[in-house]
């Protein structure tokens, strides 16, 4: 409902004279649509693999020419064009399993890797797999607020219930194992909870997990008997001064048995998100560990149905887990975009440590009047907020009410990926609307 | 069963002194990996949507440039890495339309059109809105014989029971009204058949319908109300001297009311067949027409959660819709490739004539003696004479028994989208194999 209402009004403002030269839009992930330009290596092997011509044009690096060889003679008759196999080219898998071993020290099997096209049906699919019941049986999938919108409506389409679980803004968005608990009991008086999905590190947190923290959240997993569904397409995306990415499969191994035999989890990564952000080209992946071998059954029957990415988004996938290495012509070309974070002091805004993925998630600590205001328009605060900072600057972020937040807490989304002085921008039009905003509203 | 048996069989193979040079694989639909060559039109426009500094490569057709440039104008952020939109590209959605309007004289709107991951996932999720009920309840779905393999694996996936129609072999392989109605009053013993599923031109018959034959059926379809789902994927494919596309919509529209107002028809069509084969790109549409509201709204909601294409799919979708006109640079390159068929007179061997699609389904007539051979060994006799033929000559075919075919009759399937010297080779193989056969079992 109040999705419609912003876009319409956004919509409307297009056709009105405008206070700003033009919109900018980073309320949502993604990173190419706001102007993020994609890996130079990246688009020049896969320009090669569709136009194999280009293998001799010395005008493109000898390591994008030998990759997009080496690319191509993994394909049917070496062209991109033919039928990839089902669950994805055995290359790739095969690439997905190295990568990942190197990545936790753990070994990792490609029987137990499906490329999927994107992150998202990969999601949706294994969720179905678990779905099951009406009223108290009913699947309940505990699922963090603040949370994308995208996944509620998908879980609740295939037919689960939501359980929300609150991150805790004010130690930083951390995972609370005794929240979890919480609204897990809470929930067994509605439906029957088996999921615990989690999103590390968060979006829109940008809260990155601490080892310590997985551990326990593993370990209530296993008493529980929870199924993890663990989201870490922002793994590539971690820049806080002391924060590092422990991935749920390298800590559930470490913890030996019983978690490492019996714990349930599957671990999704995906091309669209990070300092690559290839969301066209639609590739990601699922790790299952566990699974029972019913339900892998059953996993790869649905998989079978046309999930499968194009070869073009797996070759994208290939090239995002090998990139070039030092000493390669197309290192020093590929330098991986930090994200650039300005702290800011603004009055009335606060933001917790952003240690990784791709959002700032900024709390408005609204007045009173700014809270009435939006109460005699029937808008949430943070709706009204940004529906006004869209018609002030062109700015166009998402309120915290479409994402989730606690009640009375209000706050906004902005994507980081975006380019440098698009951000200067951004932050410059955020901050004249801030002060001119609470100034309205004391 | 026999798959695994054919493949492990080919595999053993693969470790054995052949007595053949190389294994030629036209059992399957793949273009490309039998080694089909790209279009250079659609890949040199691909290339440089990938790597959009090859605009200014004038080495490649300005054509191709402008058409680059167009196309990446339609992405946000002009970059194909940004995520397209729900239901497809709003310019490819209308490239559709327009290609739909021009084809047929009868308009065509943009949102009953939508893109999809690949035709075989549009037909599945179509599919799955139609399938309900238990027992007598149960959605049937009059599935034609023969019919490829993977449509009836899916139809029963999705909880749909498969109604089997014959074509007629003696007539080329048509449909025949009085099989449907027999097939139809068959199956309401034991469920309740709703759908009707057409493939023309055939897969793998090669039978292109006529319009009489296809209004026949729609009136059929509107006396029994069952839903059409029209796979229409080699549309493309039409060879026979007398043979012409009609597609169902434009025949529908044309029957005028009650018809073009009251018969549900989805039809199908994508970039993996025919001509141009880029079956690994994985991109088609589903047009749907005269959709119950409340059907649409689901369908809708289905192609939501990421049956979506990536955006070099739609692009090679909106390529394939518009190809160079004459007077274009790329016009010249653009040849294209008709399917070259060899008449065949071998004694115990006929086909009926191929008047489109990229298959040629062969029927054999086995003797006595090769039959009951096949019978000591417990295979169906055609998958004896593809094991056979593939051991000794190393061409690899689809035997008849897996795509269905009337009780007692035998046949083999050969993908003719297959370079020209490659098929010269393959009926070469065939055709001395076929001579020692019938001489071994006379």
């Amino acid at each position: 409902m109040h999705v419609f209402m912003y876009l319409s009004h956004w919509l409307v403002l297009q056709g009105l004279v405008k206070r700003y030269k033009d919109v900018i839009d980073v309320s949502s992930g993604n990173p190419h649509g706001m102007g993020l330009k994609p890996l130079t290596f990246v688009r020049q092997v896969l320009a090669t693999c569709f136009y194999p011509p280009l293998v001799h044009d010395e005008s493109l690096p000898l390591d994008v020419r030998q990759r997009a060889q080496s690319l191509l003679a993994e394909c049917d008759g070496e062209s991109i064009g033919s039928y990839p196999a089902t669950y994805g080219m055995k290359h790739v898998r095969s690439s997905v399993s190295t990568f990942i071993t190197r990545r936790d020290g753990v070994v990792s099997d490609p029987d137990n890797i499906i490329i999927s096209n994107g992150s998202q049906h990969a999601l949706i699919l294994i969720l179905k797999l678990l779905v099951q019941g009406r009223g108290l049986q009913q699947t309940g999938v505990l699922t963090p607020v603040p949370c994308y919108r995208s996944f509620n409506k998908g879980l609740v389409a295939q037919g689960a219930v939501s359980v929300p679980y609150y991150l805790c803004e004010e130690q930083g968005w951390t995972v609370q194992v005794e929240e979890l608990r919480r609204a897990l009991q809470a929930a067994r008086g509605h439906c029957n909870p088996m999921v615990l999905y989690i999103i590390n590190p968060g979006n829109p947190s940008g809260h990155v997990q601490s080892k310590a923290s997985i551990e326990e959240v593993i370990r209530f997993a296993a008493e529980e008997r929870l199924f993890i569904m663990a989201d870490e397409v922002y793994q590539g995306c971690v820049f806080g001064k002391d924060s590092e990415f422990y991935s749920y499969k390298k800590v559930l191994s470490e913890m030996g048995p019983p978690y490492s035999t019996n714990v349930e989890l599957a671990s999704f990564h995906s091309v669209s998100k990070g300092f690559m952000g290839e969301s066209g080209l639609r590739c990601g992946y699922v790790e299952m560990v566990n699974l029972d071998p019913q339900v892998m059954r059953y996993a790869y029957q649905a998989f079978s149905f046309n999930a499968l990415a194009s070869v073009p988004g797996q070759i994208t996938l290939d090239v995002m887990l090998n990139p070039p290495q030092p000493g390669d012509p197309s290192y020093a070309v590929y330098a991986q975009k930090k994200i650039n974070i300005t702290e800011n002091g603004l009055p009335g805004m606060t933001c917790q440590p952003i240690n990784g993925g791709i959002f700032m998630f900024l709390r408005l600590h609204l007045s009173k009047a700014a809270i009435e205001h939006a109460e005699e328009k029937d808008l949430e605060p943070d709706l009204l907020y940004s529906m006004r900072l869209l018609e002030d600057t062109g700015l166009c972020v998402a309120p915290g009410c479409e994402l989730r937040q606690k009640q009375g807490t209000h706050h906004i989304r902005i994507c980081l990926a975006t380019p440098e002085e698009i951000m200067e921008d951004v932050l410059h039009r955020l901050k004249s609307f801030h002060l001119r905003f609470i100034k309205e509203f004391p």
